[in-house]
């Protein structure tokens, strides 16, 4: 990068410390930076500067929110019985976007992965067992990404439940795995398609 | 986005306009850019703002630069009689890579594209026939990208030069086109290797 302007190779640098974003898209980001209007370079600019200064944690469910609690956990429509245990924020706004689920959340903020060396501190572990043990729950559904980080990190938390924990009356549950709906059969992968096999219902 | 924060809404949306973004690619930059330090984000934010108030065009060639005249315009040791067209300022900088190319160059800051709607008074053509008339140059490199539009580009330029200028010992070249060095012939694709044997070379 010696022969480019300094702010540009700057601006190509922190461009490229986003995930997925490599040298070659962050000089076409940049570029397109340098081209659009500044009040739009401004926007975004400031839109970075906001979510920092303006998004906390919730100290219940850990999602992302401006209050503390977060919407949900301070809405008293929700099913206060019912928690929902996910891996990212993102996981929250899918799931919120169906409208089925009535409850409360807990974000775990990752997944166990003893290759990457991710453990049980790493994640919110821990503070779900102390919700569980404090609150009264009657339904915890396991909703991680459906993989083998994801699928452990359930295995794990359900073995610190069972075993920590002494809520016979407790329902533990995890989604449904299937064929997507949309999907082709041809398509599906061995595993979703064994899966849909064990799950089959009557009809 | 009902269910989310509006400061992440809103920096989603702004991730979401930059090239090559979708909204499942500018969620995944919001969230990085929420569990990222304060630090790191303030730098990225920083970085656009100062790309934007520090970069501007040269006014001789067009290139970005921070003074103006650029780097490049202003450094007598460059070959003041020979003039490189590219589109993007990145050309710029992968032609300088190589340290082949000692002359000046003229940025057109895009391709003429009659389907996009790309026409002359869009791109620095008009600047860049000025710059020839005015100065006393030896040879135009056209180097745009191969392909339709930089092919049409340049047909249009050398057709420009003919016709509106009067310089008979001005010399009109072009990149040569051919296999790329490391590539292999069999998935060069035809139009490659066309013009691989047509431009073929005595040993």
């Amino acid at each position: 990068m010696s022969d480019i302007a300094p702010p540009v190779a700057a601006l190509i640098e922190e461009f490229s410390k986003l995930p997925g974003v490599g040298v070659k898209t962050a000089q076409r980001l940049a570029f397109f930076v340098l081209r659009s209007p500044s009040d739009q370079a401004r926007r975004l600019a400031d839109a970075i500067v906001r979510v920092k200064e303006s998004i906390i944690f919730c100290s219940r469910c850990f999602n992302i929110t401006e209050t503390d609690p977060c919407p949900i956990c301070s809405n008293p429509a929700r099913d206060q019985e019912a928690i929902c245990v996910v891996e990212e924020p993102l996981d929250v706004l899918a799931l919120e976007k169906t409208g089925v689920y009535k409850g409360l959340y807990h974000v775990l903020h990752g997944a166990l992965s003893p290759m990457n060396g991710v453990g049980h501190k790493d994640i919110r572990i821990d503070e779900l067992l102390r919700r569980l043990e404090t609150g009264e729950f009657r339904e915890v559904i396991l909703a991680t990404n459906p993989g083998f980080e994801g699928d452990y990190t359930a295995d794990s938390i359900k073995k610190d439940i069972k075993g920590k924990l002494t809520l016979p009356d407790l329902r533990l549950t995890s989604l449904a795995r299937g064929l997507p709906i949309g999907g082709d059969l041809e398509y599906a992968d061995e595993g979703t398609l064994s899966r849909a096999i064990e799950g089959r219902r009557d009809l």
